[in-house]
């Protein structure tokens, strides 16, 4: 059933001996969302921790969040955020009965998969409803529970230059800031610290960058070497996906991925009009509209000719 | 004489024919501030035009900004916006007598060079306080005001990322939104969009990065041939200062351009607690605690060598 804010606030406090659950490979979002709602559970006294079927703190949200160390207590009541679908939680729910019974969300993909379902499609992250909530229970001008909220809508909008930026989550923020959220130093650590290795392979990736049809195609290709000879993991380049499209004059940027079973993860950013769910979608894939992938085979050649013919015809290049 | 928000619309409602000015080698900040206040002072039915010592729209500001046509006209009150110090016009007031008869600016070192000066130091744009003053104009809901607006805020604030970014500003980035600021167009063209020459020099340049101390020092060094090697201009290549010190562990990240005359400008970016003015102060230079710079002579060894000796003297590694 879908719930509003008061609602869901309501149903927290009426609890106590709470499981708050993220999405498998967590991100910045389902991260901050749980701790923010965890440090409000534990201000009103309750008892309550996180769980993921994922190791909870890797990369950045380790140099953001303090070492996490979980509560041991049999669950009465069950929460999950930003968790669009059941599956995301890879049955770690299970031994605790399965019933979800609070799940604060912001895609619209949601299942209703809990009980009670408090969706805000308009929202941002879902820090940003979860932050709400936290007013709602009556917490006010906490840092711990505003930095994690902060660290969520921050992952989400990548720091508000995404489209999906509003007003609201600008606002949002501000009341972040005002409760004592170090949005400096998340910031730093989440888009302006690199590893040594990560420069390293950024600079090899950065100059092996191919262009083609007059510079509106532009691919790069991340060999399964990559990852030993740089000693970087796959998360660390995840964001090299955003490079090729960032070129000025490009419509199509395209990153190409060698996976261990030989086949390539091809990730297609495209500009307007240029439609990269349609083209990916030609090739047993799918996505947005500006952001697709799909997997194909052949080796990073002969997917840029079998990407180009789709690209010239959606653009008549 | 410091004035406030609304003695600044008075003095701006009274008066017509006004001239605009930014600061000689202009950003997004003084163009964003001198945009929304035009185009305020035009929906008001005034005339008026904006001058710089430079060229007003370049790199990326050609990008989000229209071509400008400045009206003809004998100006009335000279307005600077974004402005510390009147060297800053560079003289191009000269010609009309002089007197600036407003200047609102956010800098602490402003000099009072106006007749009249709002001053707001806390505010993280001049662009912040125009805007306050366009809807103390009565303006509202100007999507041009707008993206010029939050052009300026933007731009000082590296979008909300740097650590002037106050909850005030959030709110006056979302009161933008409202009013038709898009933002994603704006962000995208200021932080995600690049040249192939920059993306290539970028390359090299983190491919080239020099490590010494531990980790805890990192260079890179620009030649004078890179300019021309990669077809890059100065400005394409002001960011990558923040490169060295975006590698974790770094606590001096340092930046060398070779410069015409044989000399060397160095640009140090420190982590807490080394302080950048203190090193660059031994060899002449000066700045803030974590950004500062000087110049040098010697080449890029010689100059590591000699930071590197005042950066284990400060940290006693």
């Amino acid at each position: 059933m879908l719930i509003d804010d008061k609602t869901a606030a309501g149903l927290l406090e009426k609890h106590d001996k709470i499981v708050i659950f993220c999405h498998a490979k967590p991100d910045g979002d389902t991260v901050g969302s749980a701790f923010a709602l965890l440090r409000a559970l534990e201000l009103l006294g309750k008892t309550a921790r996180i769980e993921c079927a994922d190791p909870l703190l890797c990369g950045k949200l380790a140099d953001i969040f303090a070492p996490y160390e979980p509560k041991s207590f049999t669950p009465e009541f069950l929460v999950a955020v930003d968790v669009a679908d059941e599956k995301l939680l890879e049955g770690i729910h299970k031994p605790y009965g399965g019933e979800i019974g609070l799940c604060i969300d912001h895609h619209k993909s949601n299942t209703f998969f809990a009980k009670y379902t408090l969706l805000d499609i308009e929202a941002a992250a879902a820090a940003q409803i979860v932050f709400r909530v936290v007013g709602l229970l009556g917490i006010t001008g906490d840092k711990p529970a505003a930095d994690a909220a902060y660290t969520g809508i921050s992952t989400d909008t990548a720091c508000f230059r995404h489209a999906n930026t509003t007003p609201e989550a600008l606002c949002a923020a501000a009341q972040m800031m005002r409760w004592g959220a170090d949005t400096y130093r998340i910031n730093k650590l989440m888009y302006a610290t690199k590893s040594r290795a990560q420069i390293a392979a950024e600079a090899f990736l950065l100059g092996s960058l191919e262009y083609d049809l007059d510079g509106r195609y532009a691919q790069i290709f991340l060999p399964l070497s990559i990852y030993k000879d740089y000693g970087v993991t796959e998360d660390e380049l995840d964001g090299v996906s955003a490079i090729p499209r960032m070129v000025r004059g490009v419509l199509a940027g395209v990153t190409i991925r060698e996976k261990e079973d030989g086949e390539f993860r091809v990730s297609m950013r495209t500009e307007d009009p240029l439609d990269a769910a349609g083209i990916c979608a030609a090739f047993g894939g799918g996505g947005h509209k500006n952001a697709a992938g799909c997997t194909m085979q052949g080796g990073p050649s002969r997917i840029k000719e079998l990407l180009m013919a789709e690209v010239r015809k959606a653009v008549l290049i």
